[in-house]
């Protein structure tokens, strides 16, 4: 299936500004569209960026980058618009996977693609959406606050619903928890990348990061 | 298969103290464990409290309460304790399952007890343990900070591990960004009781809430 990765690579990650510098929030956000593209293709698919700006990763540290061959649509224009022109292209079924979403592995992108309805959801932290399934030709994006609910209700307009019931999928990466999360359940690039500069603190209920 | 439910009666949801008096923080803790007896239930399984002091809940508002009949063991000791008493009694396999999960469906029960490891774990937000399958008569369990990674460890130590990856399951109700995701997912009694008392603000990134 093509799977959609939107990358907004305009000051990513704002949320994380008082724990990341500038250039340490570009190479997060790389890490982590790197880790979703190599789990997409590692359950079977195609990825293909949509982003805002042409992309420049930092240096490869690997010898097989898994955005290699990956295609890249340039769109600047606001998320829900530029995804919204990708789907009218595109031939259905297609997926859209968030480029934040550094705890998906390709068992969670086999949950996302299972279920055989009109459109599948995959909500966030917070009532976003952080991964769909389109099968419907009508089925149109609103990234706009709240889209979980929205999402919900245009894929019940349209035919069926499946929502996909996975913490992988939920964990987006916005504030100072979120990279606990990664530091307690990732294994890839950007657990490695973030375990280089926090340490987790686990003597609360919920852990806590500390910057090195 | 038995199913612990553990119910700490004494000042639950402390952190939500700002937003819940004592008294509804109390009505919140007996809303929640009702949600997830319900779901036990619904899934064919039964489930048993284990609480720190004889349980009153408040008058019930349905007919036939999910808590009727309901075997309580009343065990003062900390979590951990009282838990693994409970282990070296039980027949196995046993399940040990949050009180403070208002998210957990019968479906989600059984995602909880589909796999045949020696152990399963569902981690909680933040790295806890929120639900546990043992099917090894000499694990154990250790609920001090960080316990998702601890009992990780001592499955493997014990035999084989799986790990649940549920939204649903890692949802416990600590903090006020939690009430949001029960407000965004929840369809049932904890949902219901927190809708009466809070709106979402589904303006910003990640849902708030606000008090009625």
């Amino acid at each position: 299936m093509r799977v959609l990765v939107p990358l907004d690579t305009r000051d990513p990650n704002t949320r994380l500004a008082e724990l990341l510098e500038e250039k340490e929030r570009a190479a997060l956000a790389a890490a982590m569209c790197r880790d979703v593209l190599a789990a997409v293709r590692a359950a079977g698919h195609d990825p293909a960026l949509l982003a805002t700006a042409p992309v420049s990763f930092d240096a490869p540290a690997e010898s097989d980058p898994p955005e290699r061959g990956v295609p890249v649509t340039v769109d600047d224009r606001p998320l829900s618009a530029a995804v919204n022109a990708a789907l009218a292209d595109a031939e259905l079924p297609v997926a859209v996977v968030m480029a934040d979403l550094p705890l998906v592995t390709p068992a969670t992108v086999d949950r996302l693609t299972a279920p055989d309805a009109d459109v599948v959801i995959a909500p966030g932290l917070g009532g976003g959406t952080n991964a769909l399934v389109v099968r419907h030709p009508e089925f149109r994006v609103d990234y706009h606050g709240g889209s979980y609910r929205t999402h919900c209700r245009a894929a019940e307009q349209h035919g069926t619903l499946a929502t996909v019931d996975s913490f992988r999928l939920a964990l987006d990466v916005d504030t100072p928890a979120d990279i606990g999360e990664v530091l307690l359940h990732g294994e890839r690039r950007t657990a490695g990348w973030l375990a280089d500069r926090f340490a987790l603190d686990e003597s609360q209920d919920r852990a806590a990061v500390e910057r090195r």
